[in-house]
């Protein structure tokens, strides 16, 4: 059943190695069919060369497995949590790509320091607060992952801000679909890249200002947007 | 019409993702007939691996879309003003290149510390200033960063000096044809990613002795070079 | 003889280059079979691309040559050293990866950052003490090298901390199959890479909290693993 | 006439771009026939795609083209300057491999900080003094660039140090055959980038303890050398 809904997922998981985000097993994608309130997700530990579209675990909003001789991703839960609250997304992606994780691992947002942040971010890229050693060890830690983002987008737009660093780990993204998830992973370890580079350039570099962020992130994104052939990117 | 022309920005275009120079879609090369007064451009949005030389949009020096079933790049006014100000340039590429744009977020000009640099630029790099609320703001946003380009030029000579960094964004360039301006952009990249790596070793680096500019830039450059097969790169 | 082994050593020799580990002839994989008290292990300075499954020299835990008609690695009675003190180990493999011999050069463990790092060592990735004069020029020194790699450890698990640093020089990794060790060097140097830039974005940042250390590294290992298809990596 | 060293001459130009040491047209390489007294070198600004052996020009070590229809790289002088003063050199590679331009523009000697440097060097890598105006501007550039670099070397033997940066501009390498100073300019670019991390993490940090340095270099180099198959690299 959903094959299609697999495929997409499949081909989200593939092009995570394919761009240079995923070393080993570090990662996953999953596509949701909201009518049906079913994701397919990527199952746990298999490296990528040896997946199929049939690999992929179906799984619903209450984490029950639909369909899937494998285990699924032992990120799923955090995958079902985002699904959850953030009810526009279609799709989640999750790497551990270098230059994101050394933001996460340090604790700190990135930076809006241009217009290629801009074109995909309305602001900084949150990292979320560290999670307590109940959250960790009581059970349920992939879920509790799920909620600390959760908690640091409070009423922010996850349309506006579609990633996340989870501090110590790495990030997130989504999307409308997945295949968009992976181009916001492809553009936030690219981002991540810049603002290392331009810190080291400049290590009390303000923010970009108010008018070019608007101006950039408005051009691509909502209804005065005018970049692309459809007037959404 | 004019075949050749969009062939030519087509090329361009594709050597932009195969150089490493660009993410995603975040990029653009346009090459122009001077004759006609007519530029072909990469239509916005479409994926590089997506474009055939007849996708490339002509647009000419009053903006008119003169044959195309695609919109043109958002930057299209900026090429337009690059044309017009700059009168013996063929061709021009904008790119988001990792280490360029790092230099362009911070805002400042690439310092030129060593004759790989000095063999295309007779000088630093330099950057915009910032633009203005009213230049973002005002409808014509991407025709004002050509002017600040312009701006920052003075009576510099583009030959002499074929990219800036626009400030906040991140690199064009130029040359007498689009194949040029492209060797170019990969030559910025390369140039700012070892002037990154200078300043980490040497921070209070000076620039490169004005014997040694004059000596590599004229050895390529005009009526004294010889470099390479035709006394001219 | 021992077919098997010889390609599996094979096989685990090709894929550092391939996974960008080596460059030149610096490194070697080595697989034993403890049953017979013999291991597998490149030759001596032999390019990559030259290797073929027959070229692997057979070597037993004294350091007699039992096959092969080529010399074996010069760092031979290393890996013997190991195979030796760490009785869980079926494979060895060295590299000088860039980002761990950056680390190693400096005399520095690679400090626990983050959870991709706790995928894998249950705290710092160690580094050994400098070598003595006597250690280096009294005739053993590869050897000697195996012996300042034990002492590092002390009691230590090598199965919980699954490489080394070794002081000035570059880093070795193992696990219970020569494959395992390969992807142990793929994530080695990919965590040196993200602790180096995390170090750059918080220079006085703490390692990891100890019961996320604890979550992510026995989700992967030991009896209450739950990532992958088996519940061990 | 000299196929046979056209052809090596050509191979190692061809080895620089897949070896990631080149970008555009930055680089040649050179391979001497010693009892003719000619060397085999690339024409100046061919594009290395476009490179066929025949291409390769013939010159002697008075600076006499011998043969060739294209005209030899603009830093032939510099070639012919090393091969007359490194009398056991029997090729010569000029690169502007990223990393060791970086210090070559900061006018930085590479500190030798680990193994895998003094496995090719005995030392730091040296780097030349600034030239000076006459020597720039006098007319034979390229000539006095070899210049300095034979100053640089005083009563250093070239085989211990198979390698020098020459101030404000890049790194040439030597070796008994052109093939081994393209390996030697690979080393030159890996052990730059190690040694630029290790100055991030300990910017103070010495270089290495001259056992380890004499240990590592000898079993590599000279009659004690047991690394390889054939005692000599």
């Amino acid at each position: 059943m959903l094959l299609e809904l697999k495929r997409e997922a499949y081909e989200a998981n593939l092009a995570l190695p394919r761009e240079g985000l995923i070393n080993l097993t570090f990662g996953n994608a999953s596509a949701i069919d909201r009518a049906k309130g079913v994701f397919a997700i990527k199952p746990s530990g298999v490296a990528y060369e040896d997946l199929t579209p049939e690999d992929m675990v179906l799984v619903d909003l209450e984490g029950e497995i639909v369909e899937g001789k494998l285990r699924p991703s032992s990120d799923t839960p955090t995958h079902r949590r985002l699904f959850i609250a953030f009810e526009s997304i279609g799709g989640v992606v999750h790497t551990h790509s270098s230059h994101a994780t050394a933001f996460a691992q340090a604790g700190r947002a990135i930076p809006i320091f241009g217009t290629t942040h801009a074109d995909y971010f309305y602001g900084d890229i949150p990292v979320t607060r560290k999670m307590t050693a109940d959250e960790i060890g009581g059970g349920a830690y992939e879920w509790e992952t799920g909620n600390v983002i959760v908690e640091a987008f409070g009423d922010k737009d996850p349309a506006d801000f579609p990633a996340v660093l989870v501090n110590r780990h790495a990030p997130f993204t989504w999307g409308p679909t997945v295949a968009k998830a992976v181009e916001v992973a492809v553009a936030v370890e690219c981002i991540a890249h810049m603002a290392l580079m331009s810190l080291q350039l400049a290590p009390q570099l303000p923010t970009i200002e108010s008018e070019l962020l608007n101006k950039h992130f408005k051009r691509k994104h909502g209804p005065g947007a005018y970049y692309g052939q459809t007037g959404n990117c």
